[in-house]
């Protein structure tokens, strides 16, 4: 399953203004640049930040208007993915189909190129063309969905749960940081950004939260069941790892269940504060059209 | 030559307040806040947030209306520390007289604490009691700083340089970066925050990277010249890795010589554009008076 043609309207200008946010390889130091676009420009659904803009046209706004912001979250997930992928960490040796960073430059490089990129992340989204009280409400929200009780927490208890029984309150723990804050984050940027008011925010994140929880369960569902080749990374490798994974726990029916209902959840709490768009329905659905 | 004592003034709000801004030990995940606290609480001079308070008390604000940025600049040295000290980057064991973080919690927890650090300090610095536009801007310069241009750039040319014979313009490029960015952004944050026009933070801004490059010099001379008992940290470590420095490109006496001309060139700058104040003079000395 592709990534729904319509949405290529919404990726093709964030891989555009990436290429123009990431600095140039002739600039110095050289081999960080080099490093940084080799992660951060290998092809992706950009699902982050499409969410972003179409968050952001569901309020009325112009998706031009977050492209920034959407290029910052694409960044940070960029930058999460090269620190995880690192020995000390996941210890893997292919993302979106190429070697890892620290595979391809060393892991010196990795560390400091995914350092840069976070730091380019919050650079970009602080110099988007925008009302600074918006910005700065951006930067709160981007950053906290990143540390410690974000993503990266939820990386922690995922590292140090490696190899235990974990429970369902501990999975949902780790997954609603390591992957529902940051696409959390990234719905109520582009609502922020493109004007929302406080609750139409709050609700764009929430949905946010749910359909990343859709994702990741479905992401859960096809390392079990693809090839390396299908996946553009390492297969089966959460089950060797003895990795806390939704199938796991809930074998693959039930999961693919949680998957589906997250998914008419987030649909229908937006639909209740009258937020509806094509493009929304599309992307939300996509998490789980992927697993048929 | 200890911290001068006036100085405690600033730094001691610093550490009361880094312990607030810090998340608990009690808050999940335990581990990764203790990681941040241990290596962010150890005992240090605080010199970065120092500087940004008495940047902006010398153009007529008060320290504690920068406390909060102050705070964000040291967390974003500490999360570099971290990240430096790691195994495949400088491999040091001691930092601040106790284990590296790395050693004391493993790699993994490492890598993520400095990455939670370096989001808690941007989250912080946005959370700032400060009008909008003050903030956005002092988040642009927080960023560059840290990034490929910054911190984490000179940081890479660095570890490329190991080994290698290193001219006079490779190590400026590095020290600007490693140390001076980030020294020039606390003074140039603390005159935004402050309220200075663009010329007077500017001009802070500058101060901040020539007395960064006092400091550095004087680190390179006094690792050269001091036990592992007086510096807190492996002493003897540059020349053994072979690491480009002041002292091994131009000797420890034409080093002295340049450190003191960076802390007049510095000083003469600020009295250049009107901006005198007791503790900046005391601070820019505090550089150079360590090597006596």
């Amino acid at each position: 399953m592709s990534f729904p043609l319509q949405l290529k309207a919404y990726s093709e200008p964030v891989d555009a203004r990436l290429r123009q946010l990431l600095p140039s390889v002739e600039t110095p130091p050289t081999e960080l640049h080099a490093a940084m676009r080799y992660s951060c420009l290998a092809p992706g659904k950009r699902l982050r930040p499409v969410l972003c803009m179409v968050a952001a046209e569901s309020v009325g706004a112009e998706i031009h208007s977050v492209l920034d912001a959407a290029c910052a979250i694409e960044m940070v997930h960029c930058f999460s993915l090269i620190h995880d992928d690192l020995p000390a960490i996941d210890n893997d040796d292919l993302r979106r189909g190429v070697p890892t960073l620290h595979k391809k430059y060393g892991e010196a490089m990795a560390i400091l190129a995914g350092d840069a990129l976070f730091a380019l992340a919050l650079e970009s989204l602080s110099r988007s063309d925008q009302m600074a009280e918006r910005v700065v409400r951006a930067v709160q929200i981007l950053t906290a969905a990143s540390g410690s009780g974000g993503l990266v927490g939820g990386e922690v208890v995922d590292v140090l749960s490696e190899g235990k029984a974990v429970d369902a309150v501990t999975l949902d723990f780790i997954h609603q940081r390591k992957t529902g804050a940051l696409i959390g984050a990234a719905c109520e940027i582009g609502a922020v950004l493109g004007g929302a008011d406080r609750e139409v925010s709050k609700a764009l994140h929430l949905f946010g939260i749910q359909i990343g929880l859709a994702f990741q369960i479905a992401d859960d569902i096809l390392n079990e069941t693809s090839t390396a080749e299908q996946l553009g990374k390492s297969a089966g490798s959460d089950r060797e790892r003895q990795k806390a994974t939704y199938p796991s726990l809930y074998g693959l029916e039930q999961s693919r269940e949680k998957a589906e209902f997250a998914v008419e959840g987030a649909l229908a709490g937006l639909r209740s504060m009258g937020i509806v768009h094509p493009h929304v329905e599309e992307l939300a659905y996509y998490a789980i059209q992927r697993l048929q």
